[in-house]
């Protein structure tokens, strides 16, 4: 898996990927001077209260906003979502690979259609 | 940007764009048949809610559940970020741009901290 | 202080106090003729679910709908905060004691000021 | 049918009218020192992203918290959706109408159980 960092050759991939080492790397940091350290040292219950509130902010900015705005802040949904998975030990990756396993198996629609509404279907 | 499809080489950034691409198509198929396509169907009201719902359901997996199970809503709740996105014209890329944009050029974590508590700053 | 607010003589509190009885009430029934039964039986986390479905509705009602609208999305999320409570073994009046302690005794918005953006205050 | 449910004799349904009472009477206070005024000067989606969130803080509350927590959270999430309430010029007195209009006469049970998954069925 090929990865260029310049800019212009900087792939999404990369974004997450290089996100989440930046998310495990700053666990450890002042939680003065550090967002994503103030975050961990509240605890999960903050990060969590933070996917909530972004996720109603995405509602409402994608309700009655720009589109700079939809995108500023389903930036903050996804990002608070990283910092929980990061913090739950869990790789952007392994979302992505349950997404593509989805999607490229047996075919993200059918089986998303399947659960919708009632049990979560088993997944191998 | 290269792009490998065979399963072995399917970058992460392949499955946000090809699902983005899956989609744009099923927008305008049976809402029968499709999930996507009757999501459309129901409107934008129907698709945000969906986003509250997967919202809280990934903070009940994250506080209580397995490993696979925060994997899972996580899932769900990246794909209906996604529906939105895709809804209101937006590609994912976008989204990883600004938190790439945030992340490469003058931090993420400043920025992010920066705006936590007050009005989002102005961005170029 | 009495106070009967409606036509018939039924005040307020005996919505939310006679509500909580029916839950009670419902708890045991049949969960395939029970709304209130079946939420029970699924548990906890369905129910909370819930009320996070129905805050997204009051929000999207709230921002474009009507009045009716909107009264009838929060009339959904008291009523799913109700059975959260009655899950709980814990009465509507003493929530209602809670705001009303805060208002009444040191002044409500004094308290919601202070704990806004920081820790709760203890309370005696 | 009066009813007095507090040894002081203030009955819960004062609790909610007095509250709705004084946020009327707050929302042209000085925003500098009254939270109301200030959630009424920063506007309807600041009133609903506090609804998200406080929403959010009460599953998290009925989830893992203490029986003390979870009736401060949900004092919290009631407060904040009487404040919109109020904004939008709406009585609590008329969703604790709409609750007892769907418990007392067609019964709520079963107008729950017949919308739940479905359109929101006509009401007179």
């Amino acid at each position: 898996m090929e990865r260029t960092d310049s800019p212009a050759g900087v792939s999404n991939t990369d974004v997450l990927a290089r996100l989440a080492e930046v998310l495990e790397q700053r666990r450890d940091a002042d939680p003065e001077t550090s967002y994503v350290a103030r975050l961990y040292a509240r605890g999960l219950d903050v990060m969590l209260k933070k996917v909530g509130e972004e996720a109603t902010e995405t509602v409402l900015a994608a309700k009655g906003g720009s589109r700079d705005e939809i995108i500023h802040e389903m930036a903050d949904l996804w990002f608070h979502t990283l910092v929980v998975l990061t913090y739950r030990g869990i790789r952007p990756e392994e979302v992505l690979a349950e997404l593509g396993g989805r999607f490229g198996v047996s075919g993200l629609e059918e089986k998303a259609a399947r659960r919708c509404g009632g049990r979560h279907p088993a997944r191998g």
